[in-house]
Parts: structure tokens; C-alpha cells; sequence
């Protein structure tokens, strides 16, 4: 039951029809379709109409207003791709729509079992015609390509006429919003077609862009399910197809229309037409109870492995399994795409993957589906030669800089202080590839593509960094706390970097252990003098302390600076990005996210447990959390930290973060890397799960308002199952090999017959 | 004979005509015209064909790749308001051209006495007539809206027909250069024409902009001197005036074309159109001879404030005077322009106001003409209510910001880190007050404009910085070394903060005194409270000090960075702003122009001399000179140091930056602010003027390449003139009251009669 949210909506109005157009909306990580109504809202209200795909861009100009050096002038942006979604109902000459009648009942569905959303209302027409009006949507994880609607109208008190018109818009616009720097500035038509036409009362586009010259193929077919009924398929000047059917329907009868979007592009296939008839036939033959069928099957394998169950508290298990069903629709499942911010649901940032994926979501992935988490971080190979690029413009002669917000590789962030200057990325990219083999034992995967890129990452650190006497210090950076920018060692940075060194040198020796090494050596030239100056950095690397408060500063000169007064800062001032110019909240002691509490739920054991909690009681007074990914990470060291409460109700914050739309804004788009951090809560942070080079650690509590909790993770290939009660902890083998755990400080061995048990401390 | 500029012209080429445009262009600082042949250049040359008027914007957007919360997004940009240039020459069917037929004489002469900038070519064209062209043009200085070409043609060889083309095109474009982030890069037309048409043969145009809602109106007139000619003046569909004469000429025969332009604008003048016909009526009426003697006339006078001299070096006496004419020719007559960064000879930086104009040029018009500068001044005040906007836009409760470029007073700088974050501005203005108040004892313009001014920049220092423990601290500023960005406790902000505070008590105490006061306390709310504030924030400010090195450090962690290579930076990276991302640049120590040099320059006292001498060698070392303000600076203090041959170099390459093209974008317009820094450097430098509250002091030497100087100043009223020579100096009162004068440390009082003597030290 807690995989089944229902919504019933009383009121229908254009402050909230957003929100819902996020949370119901479809997608399986290749396409994603926005749940906006199929009748449409009027042409003032504020709707996101948008079908996307993963990694399908066009290049846009993006001016600088003074263009200096090395500057980015052009981005890439995700593309609103089509409009199929659209159906209009005509009720013996009235037009169905919820604004006009009378709404008897309206609710809607995302049931994550099924993996479908649907739309159930029941209506009365100015004339007093009654009808019930489902709507089942679905984006078929079987085929990537599907997205389906099944529209089922019902005369409930009149026999009449129903028309029918369902379109297929090829050429549509992307949402903008000139206000909210998070937003597009320009509403603009990227896509033009180039092909339009019907064959078989199939519509069929191709669509292609200016600059990035992809192409994208879009059809769409019917099937009407009606006694009486006469159907048409015809094209405008404009290339819009109108499906028209004209209905004979009787009191009591149930018409349904069952419509198949194809969508395909030119990123993956060499003819995306001919492949969008080939699937579109077999979909048509195999016809949509068999995807239906598919869809629950794969969503049965999906939470047997990410099952996360909450005894006692429906509404919160509910949140924590819809997080993860959206990281499961956002998640690409080739390598042409990767975790958009927003996933595939809508256009905030632009559909730009950023440091999210790695540090938020990975971890999700790593512990329930490791193939796929390999997928994701191979994404991060092949834009390599682009990092290393990247890494050229800023100056640097050596090593890779991965772009702070980026389509293909290529950095898109518009004003670097807060973006590429984040060089932390190259850390998080680099601590993420060592938490998947930490957790997998992968080193294939190290040999063939983590080594390189945590040896390019370490190479750009010797060259931004320098030994300064007896340290080593990486100036003029941006750490993760967007409200602090360019600073001079940045300490969550400098331990991102501390890690990636000594790693990159370990994963060298690992694999020269093995005699893997030799290709990559030749290949990146690597002597061994480098190598032992990487050690160096990371040895000598310079962590700053502040002696007299016993805290970590968030960089040097972090407390030369005034502490913002945030108990005076009048509410209607957050988030403070949108109301205060960024060079006044560099001046101030005030954090969006927290650095220094982020790198400790990284680093578990980087300071004495008491510096660790004065920082995060210091940090705390300064944070805003007006960044999306901070309360996860405060959840986390809360909990480590023994502060319960605090941990829960930072965890209770994330965990229903865009179901309850916390940050007024998931009318853009979900939050992807919050509801990986709502995970980490739980896993990292409840369960207190640690995975290192020594092992697998594992120290549980239980929140006061839980009567228990369940979740599953992989280790080393094996499946394991945590059971939390009132009183006891168990961990029992689910699948895979014998493996050790240490349990509250114990190893325990555990096999499929004797699971690790221990008392609740 | 230092006064007239001659430049045989022996290649005529693309590469080095624009520079030409610059050096011989003709202002009077309403109006400014590029010196471009009339008969132009091939389309695809480099050319800056340019009239401008001073003040005279529209505003245009400046988008920012990303628009984070009040961010600047449009600016004002100078305009090129019309080209009546234009006169083509056909001899015999040919048209006249350096590029084709063959250049028998070609030179350019700038005669700084006579104001007036001419042409002298001999030409065969490829049928053989040989011709002599000379066209004399002059911006007077007597009716500012005037602009004159004498074109004169003489029939060496041949008897024949002349046609002379004269064009009056209202609807010009701007300049743009995409590739270099000082120049504008768009090329737009930004005036429309709303009246254009022919009366009395005077062809005249009302053209507006589309934002400002600018109006400027350009009427051009015609005499011929020719004894059988064919005129008509017509005008075609896309609003061009063509003059056009048709002229019989005989072998040793010359006619002459003169043409009078009259520019006006609606900032000035309400009916633009109608002061135009009245201002040429006049003009008509007293012909050009009158306006040649007016001009010779107001320079005389100009030359006898602004004399400088040098003994036998002609080509650094033309230099140095080359550098005043355009001071002269750049600075605003009236209250509403100010000095743009290139004056009035191009459009690089887009006709924006710096600090260049308080720190590098008035210096200049204090000493010679402080009517003038006191004018200058008053432009500052007028646009206080803006800076105050501005304060509040960078999220500060108090005072007022200048903007860091601007033209009406608002901010126009689209990359803040080295523009709007320049808060020295405010001090550098706040200086210049103090430094003309000292010169001159003008207390009315204090209670007037001046003290007002420095009491909202002494409560913006008090917003942007704060007391951490008994020190005052600055966080998060640039100073004018734009390579390093974004700081704590910059030097030179710091100093320049703390005058300027010191001084905003001392103007109210100086008013308070005289009982002048009341007015500006009630108007600005002024509580002793803030007063006190002050004076404790100036007394702690924070300077920041290295006790290892002995020497003034920039900022805060300047010495924390590595210090950039420059002797293994190829010369083909020079300027490091356009091979480098700034980012790069900001990790380095290195300058554009060294800050602390500067401090000293304003600051003859802030430190100890070794530590001066220190801190002078440690920079000098660091410094790239990229910056056109930057070698003055390291003149005048290397002079005051003693370094002399290091001064006098240093003055060399300042003095001679323009006539030499010696940044390579002269092309792009003067260099003021180093022109004024040039004047700075020999009265500042070689003679070591200061005038502090405690008195004129001179400390003068000379420069080995030299038998003598003399220059003239004024002080408190009285004009001095100094003769330094290789045994003497001497310093003799030429007009106003006796004053007295502290030569090398001896007070003496100088009167008519008695000047002041002492043998060169």
C-alpha cells in the first residue's frame, strides 16, 4: 500500500496544477513526459507542457555580458522534444474541462508498483451530461522508447456524441521563466521538422535541431476501443496531426482510446524513423497489456532489491519509496545520458547533470543495482577528453576538470564563481568511483576506465594546488556552499582532493599488483616521480582548524568574516540567492549547504567526534538550507553524531522534500539528488551502514516515532537484508556468497543460515 | 614647434590606419570626431568611423549567462551619432583613392596651438592628373557643437572637372570587436531617424534612440569656393544627404569646400533641431576665420596654465604636451558628461566613466584649471542619488556606491568580481575631493556637494566593513589590480577607506566651525554617534602587513599564492587578460597594475621608506604593466624613492603609450587616465610636488636626459611656475596672492617680486 500514492484534488488552479505535472509525471530514465493534463489548462496558466529525453540537447548561444578569457558563451540545453500528450473530449458539443461543469470527483495515481499514473474524474457537463473520464499513463521500461495513455470515457446518465481529438505536436517550445536564474531565460523552438507525414493512420515526425544538428522521430498511433464511431487522421499546414473520432455512445457504455508514442533520436540510433516503425510495429503487435505485464515485473525485481520498508508510518515509507522510484525513473539506463538535477521531469537547470549524480544518487545505485551504477559512471569516461579540455581552459597544464553542469561533457555553467570553480567535482566524481569498488570489488571497471580518471583528477590537483613549505594548498576555489565562493582552501575540497590523490596512487598500485597497470601507464605517461608527489599532496595536504572555537572552518578565511544574523532575516528573504546579490552573502558567515558537514558524512573519521559535533552545532546556526542537497547531509552527521531527533527530523524534511513541496518549487522538476540524500539518511545514517577498505561496518538505531525498519543493500556481489526492530538487529543473507559484517563494533560472519544478529543499542 | 605634430604617412595600409583615426581625431569634449580620411577606406578595413558626443547614450541589454539576483543587465553605451565626414573626390571620371593611381606626398599634422588637425597629400590618379589635397578640421572650442572641414583641392597638371561628393548619413552603426572584452560586441544601430530633410541647401536630422529616448539633431552646411561650378544637395530614400559639385578647374587652380557641422542633442537642449539652425545661422554668419582665431585664442590660454616644458627633448615635450591637448580635448565643458576612459576619440569602453577620471586626470585640472575640474567634480554629485541606489542593489542598508563604470551614473559593469566589487571607487572620488579642496581651499564646494559625498561613502565603508575586535576589517573587495579579485583587506581600498572616513569627520568639523553645517546633518540624518564611528573605523582600519618579508602585502593572502613566472611567459601572452581565463590569473601573484604602488602614490607617508622600497621591488617584479595606469604610478613613487633613472623610464613609456602605439590598441582610442598619469609623473615625480593640509611641497630633480623643465600650477588662487634646470630651481608667482612654498624642506614665502630659489638638490 505505501507503494500506491493518491491524490485527490478539490481545487484545480494554476498555483498547483504545476506540482502535479511533476509528480505524476512519467519516466524510465531514456524519456520522460510531464503529467500535465491531456485537455490542457488555459493559455495564461503557468504549465511546463514537456516530453524529454535523456541527453538529447541542442547548443544555444549564452552570451556573457563582458566576455573575458576562456569564458563560456554557449550551452547545451534538454529539448522539449514533442506534445502527443494532448486530448481533447467533446461531450455532445461541450468541451470536457475541469474548469467548466461541474467536477464531481478528480483524483490522481502514481501507482509505483505498476508503474503507471492515472487520472480518474468524474464530470458533469454544463448540460448535465455525466461522464467519468481514467486516464492510465505509462513510460514502458520494457521499451524504452513507449509511452502510452489509455483514455477511457464512460456515459454515465446520457447517450450522446463524444469526439475525441488526440494530437501529435512536433515542433513545441521550451518552458522559461527570465526571473528564476535556476529557470531558461528564453522560451524558444529548438526543434524544426523535417519530415511530417501519415502512413497507416501512423503520424510520423523527424525533427532536427540548428546547431547540435540531433534528430529526433516521433510517432504516434491509436486504437479506439468504441461500437459506433467514425475515425480520421489528418495533418494541419502547421505539421499538426489531429486524431478525430466521432463516438455513438450509450448510457452505461465505456469507450477507451488506447494512444502509443514512439520516440526515438539520432544520439542512438543511426536511422531513429525506421527504428520508430520497427518498435512501433512490435509494440503494436504485442499491444499494451503485455507492456503493462512488463512494467510490474520490472518494478517487482527493482524494490525486491530496493525495498526500504518504515513499520508503522505509512506516510513516511511512502515517501522514502516514492525518492526512490524517481531516482529509478530519472537513472539513464544507457550511456548516452546520465541524472539530470531535475531527472526527466521537468526543465529546471536545464536537464544538466552536475556533482548530484555522484554524490547523491550513486550511493542509492551502488548498494541496490551496482550494473547499474557502473553504467552511470562509465558516462562520466567518455566525457573525459572534454574534461581534459576544459581543464586547458582554465589554465591548467595538466589533468581534467569536469564541468560543473554539462549535456555531453562540455561545461555550461554561465557564471563560474559558483560553477566551474567548484573543482571539487573532480573529488566527488573520484570518491564516488572508489565508494563503487569499495562496495563491489570491481577492479575491471578501475582497470578500464576509475583509474584513469582518478589519475587525471590528481594531476589536476598538483597543478591547482602547490606545496606551499611543509603543505600543500589548493587556492581561489568554490566548495559546495554556493553563499562562499573563490576561497582559499576550501576544507571540503581539500579532502576531496586528499582522498583522490592517495587513491589514485593505491588504485596504480593495485593494479601493478595484479601487472594491469601497463596500458594505462603508457597510455597517460605516468612516471613514477608523479606518483610519489601525488602521495606527497595528499599527505602534506593543509586542512584548516580553527585552535580557538575547537572548529573546522569552511576555509581560511571562513571566520574572518561577520556571521549572518538569520533569526532577523525576515522569512520572505529565502532562499537568499533570490533576494540578496551574491557578492553581499560572500561577505557574511552564512552557507546554503555546509561544506565542512558534507565532508564529514564523507569522511566519517576525519576529526576527534567532539570537533566533529562543535562543527556541526556551528554550521548548523549558519545554514540556510536553501540548497536542496543540505539537510540530507545534515540527517547523516546528526545521526552519527548521536543527535537522533536531529537526524530525523532533517531526515523527515528531505524525505517529503517534493512530495510536499517543501521549497515551493517542484513545479520545475523533483529534486533528484535530495531524495538519493533522503536515502543516505536512512542507510548511512540510521543504520549507521559505513563500507571501507576494512570492511562493512554497520551500527543501527531506531528512530523514536519507527517501530522498526527493513532495507536491502548489496556488498561484494552478496545481498543483504537489515531488519531493525524495538529491540533487535538482524542482517540475514538475501543472495550471493558468505560475507562478514561488523555489527556494532563485532564481526559477524553470515551465511544464507545464519544471519548477524545483535541487540538494538 | 613642440606643439605641432607632423606624421609623414609612407605605407598606407589597413594595420595602421586605425591608429591614425585615434591620434589625429578632433574633440573639444562635447563633440569628438575620429580622424578618418573623408573619401573612407575599403569595407573590410579596420576602420572606426566615428562622431560622438559626450554624455550622449542609449541603453541597451547586457545579458548575463546566468542572471543571479541583482545582477546588472543592461548598460549604457556611448553612440556614434552620424557621419558627415564623408567627401569623395573624382578627378576627370576618377575617384580619388590612396589606393589606386600613385601617392606622391601624404602627411598628417595634429597643431595643438592652432586646434586644428590637417591633411596635405599630393596625388597622381592612373590617368596622370596630379592633384594637392589639404583639408583642415577643427571641433571648436568656442561653439562646442561645431565641427569643420576645410577641404581644398589644387589642379597641379591638368584643366578639368572635379566632382566633390559631400555626404550627411544620420543613421550610422556602432563599432564592434566580438573578440575583445573591451570593446562593444555587437554592431548596432542604435539612432533612428524622425526628421531628415533640406532647407536653404543645409541638409539637417533629428535622429532618436528606442530606450533613452535620446534625440540628437546634425545640420550640415556648405560654402564653395570654386569659379564655375554645378551644386545641388539631395537626399535618397534611406535618409543620406548628398552635397554634390560639380567644378571646372584650371591647370594651378585650387577650390575650396568648407563644410560646417552642427551637432546638438536633447540632453542639453530642449529643441535640439531649433538651437542647431540658430547655432549655424551664427556660424554662417561669422565664417571660419572666426572660429580659427577663437580656437588659436582659447589655447593660448590653455597653453599658458597647462605649460610644461622640457629642455632639449623635443620629441618628450611633444609627448608630454600631445598628452594635456588630449586631456583638453577629453573633458566635459558642461555638468552632463564627464572624461570616458578614451575620451572622445573612440569607442572603446564604450564611452564609460571611471575612476580614471578622479585618480589619473583631474590631478591635472586641479593644478591648471580647477574651474574645470571642480566642474568634473560636480558630475559625481549629480549622480549621488544613483550610487546610493546602487549601494542598496549590493544589499547595503547605508550610503552610496559609485558605480564602477557608467555614463548617467549607473552601474554598466557586467562582471563585477573586477568591476562593481571595485569599492575603491568610492574612496578614489572621496580623494579627489579632498586633494581639490586642498589645492584650492574651495570650502563652498565641501558644503555644497563635496562633504555630502564623502559622508555616504564613509557609511558605505562602514556597511561593507566591520570591527573585528579593535581592528576594522574590509572583506570581499577588488582593488584596481584587476588580477586579483574579491578579497579581504586590500591594500589600497583599506587606505583609501580610511581617508576618506578620517576626512568626512573632518569636512563636518570644518563646516560645524563656520556654522555651515546644519543643513547637510538634517538633510543626511547625521547622528555624532556615526560620526565617532567613523573616526574610531578610520583610526583601526586594518592594513595589512607582512613582518617576513617586510613588505606591504596586497591583501589578506596575497603572499599565500605562488608568484606567476613571468619571465617564462611568452611575450605572445601578453596582455595575460586575453590568454587567460581570470580564475588562472587569480591564483597567482601577479598585477596588472600593482595596487601598493599606487597606495604610495596617493600615500607619500603611509609607510616607511625601506618598507616603501620593499614593497616597490617586491611588486615591481610582479607586476605586468597591462594595465595603461599602471607604469605612471610605479614613476611617480620610483621618483620619490630616489630610483631615478627607473622613474624617468618608467615616465617614458607613459608619456609616449599613445603617439606610439605602445599597448598596440590605440586604434581603439587615447589613453587618458596614463595621459594624466604622465603629467603626474613629472609634477608628482620629477619635481615632488604635494600639497597636503600641512602645505606645497616640491622636492624637485632631474632627470639626467635632461638640461631643464617647467611647468606651471596653481595653488590656493595663485599661479606658480617651477624652472628646474641643471643647477637651479626656481619658483616664481605669476599671478594671485603671495604663498608660501616648502622647497626641499625650507618654507619659503614667494611674492611677485621674490620667488622662491635653491640650488638643485
Amino acid at each position: 500500500m505505501n507503494k500506491v500514492f493518491t491524490k485527490k484534488i478539490k481545487t484545480f488552479d494554476n498555483a498547483k496544477s504545476g506540482l502535479d505535472e511533476t509528480i505524476f509525471h512519467n519516466a524510465n530514465g531514456y524519456i520522460g513526459v510531464r503529467g500535465t493534463l491531456e485537455e490542457g489548462v488555459p493559455a495564461e496558466w503557468d504549465t511546463m507542457r514537456g516530453m524529454y529525453i535523456n541527453g538529447f540537447y541542442e547548443v544555444i548561444p549564452m552570451k556573457q555580458a563582458e566576455n573575458l578569457c576562456n569564458f563560456v558563451d554557449k550551452k547545451e540545453t534538454m529539448l522539449n522534444v514533442c506534445d502527443t500528450q494532448t486530448i481533447k473530449l467533446n461531450v455532445n458539443g461541450l468541451d470536457f474541462s475541469l474548469l467548466t461543469g461541474k467536477t464531481l470527483s478528480n483524483e490522481r495515481t502514481l501507482d509505483m508498483e505498476a508503474g503507471i499514473t492515472s487520472r480518474a474524474v468524474r464530470w458533469q457537463s454544463p448540460r448535465g451530461d455525466k461522464i467519468s473520464l481514467n486516464v492510465k499513463r505509462m513510460t514502458s521500461f520494457e521499451e524504452l522508447s513507449l509511452f502510452t495513455q489509455e483514455y477511457s470515457v464512460t456515459a454515465e446518465n446520457f447517450d450522446g456524441e463524444l469526439v475525441v481529438s488526440s494530437l501529435h505536436l512536433p515542433e513545441v517550445y521550451n518552458y522559461s521563466d527570465p526571473n528564476d536564474p535556476r529557470l531558461a531565460a528564453d522560451s524558444e523552438q529548438f526543434l524544426h521538422c523535417i519530415t511530417a507525414d501519415i502512413k497507416d493512420s501512423i503520424s510520423y515526425t523527424v525533427t532536427e535541431t540548428a546547431v547540435s544538428k540531433l534528430r529526433c522521430a516521433v510517432l504516434s498511433a491509436h486504437a479506439l476501443d468504441a461500437k459506433r464511431s467514425r475515425v480520421c487522421v489528418s495533418k494541419t499546414d502547421d505539421n499538426t496531426f489531429i486524431y478525430n473520432a466521432v463516438i455513438h455512445i450509450n448510457k452505461g457504455e465505456t469507450i477507451t482510446l488506447t494512444k502509443y508514442t514512439i520516440i526515438t533520436d539520432s544520439l542512438r540510433f543511426e536511422d531513429p524513423l525506421k527504428t520508430g516503425f520497427d518498435k512501433l510495429s512490435a509494440v503494436l503487435k504485442n499491444g499494451i497489456a503485455y507492456y503493462y505485464e512488463k512494467q510490474r515485473r520490472y518494478l517487482t525485481d527493482f524494490w525486491s532489491k530496493a525495498m526500504m520498508e518504515i513499520q508503522n508510518d505509512n506516510e513516511m515509507s511512502l515517501a522514502v519509496n516514492f525518492n526512490m522510484y524517481q531516482l529509478l525513473q530519472s537513472a539513464t539506463k544507457d550511456s548516452f545520458g546520465n541524472i539530470a538535477a531535475k531527472g526527466l521531469s521537468g526543465e529546471g537547470y536545464e536537464g544538466h547533470y552536475f556533482w548530484d549524480t555522484e554524490m547523491f544518487m550513486l550511493p542509492f545505485f551502488v548498494l541496490t543495482n551496482p550494473r547499474l551504477a557502473k553504467q552511470i559512471l562509465k558516462y562520466r569516461y567518455q566525457t573525459l577528453d572534454k574534461a581534459r579540455e576544459n581543464a586547458r581552459l582554465l589554465g591548467h597544464k595538466k589533468g581534467a576538470l569536469f564541468p560543473w553542469r554539462t549535456i555531453t561533457g562540455v561545461e555550461c555553467s554561465g557564471y563560474y564563481p559558483s560553477g566551474t570553480c567548484q573543482y571539487h567535482i573532480d573529488g566527488d566524481i573520484a570518491y564516488a568511483i572508489i565508494n563503487y569498488y569499495l562496495v563491489t570489488g570491481d577492479l575491471d571497471f578501475i582497470k578500464d576506465y576509475g583509474a584513469e580518471i582518478l589519475l587525471e583528477s590528481a594531476r589536476l590537483w598538483l597543478d591547482v594546488g602547490f606545496f606551499d613549505k611543509d603543505r600543500f594548498v589548493i587556492n581561489m576555489v568554490t566548495g559546495p556552499d554556493e553563499y562562499t565562493c573563490m576561497v582559499n582552501n576550501n576544507y571540503y575540497t581539500n579532502m576531496v582532493a586528499k582522498y583522490n590523490l592517495e587513491w589514485a596512487v593505491k588504485f596504480i598500485k593495485l593494479l601493478d599488483d595484479k601487472d594491469l597497470s601497463k596500458a594505462l601507464r603508457k597510455k597517460l605517461k605516468l612516471t613514477d616521480e608523479e606518483l610519489t608527489t601525488m602521495s606527497e599532496a595528499s599527505h602534506k595536504m593543509f586542512l584548516p582548524f580553527s585552535e580557538e572555537l575547537g572548529v573546522i572552518p569552511q576555509d581560511d578565511s571562513f571566520f574572518d568574516k561577520p556571521v549572518w544574523d538569520l533569526k532577523k532575516t525576515p522569512k520572505s528573504d529565502f532562499p537568499l540567492l533570490l533576494h540578496y546579490h551574491p557578492l553581499h552573502l560572500y561577505r557574511y558567515q552564512v552557507c546554503k549547504q555546509a561544506d565542512t558537514v558534507m565532508a564529514f558524512l564523507l569522511f566519517p573519521e576525519c576529526a576527534d567526534k567532539d570537533i566533529m559535533k562543535r562543527s556541526f552545532e556551528y554550521y548548523e546556526n549558519i545554514t540556510t538550507h536553501d540548497s536542496s542537497l543540505s539537510k540530507c547531509a545534515f540527517s547523516v552527521v546528526a545521526a552519527r553524531l548521536g543527535m537522533r531527533d536531529k537526524a530525523y527530523s532533517y531526515f523527515g524534511n528531505s524525505a517529503k522534500l517534493d512530495l510536499m513541496n517543501l521549497h515551493h518549487n517542484t513545479k520545475d522538476g523533483i529534486h533528484t539528488a535530495n531524495m538519493g540524500g533522503c536515502y543516505m539518511s536512512v542507510v548511512y545514517g540510521f543504520a549507521g551502514l559505513s563500507i571501507t577498505e576494512e570492511g562493512c561496518f554497520l551500527n543501527p538505531f531506531l528512530p523514536d516515532k519507527w517501530e522498526g525498519y527493513t532495507f536491502k543493500f548489496g556488498y561484494m556481489g552478496s545481498v543483504l537484508k537489515v531488519e531493525v526492530d524495538q529491540t533487535n538487529v538482524k542482517i540475514s543473507l538475501e543472495d550471493g556468497d558468505d560475507v562478514s559484517v561488523n555489527l556494532y563494533g563485532k564481526l559477524q560472519k553470515i551465511t544464507k543460515k545464519t544471519p548477524a544478529k545483535a541487540p538494538l543499542q
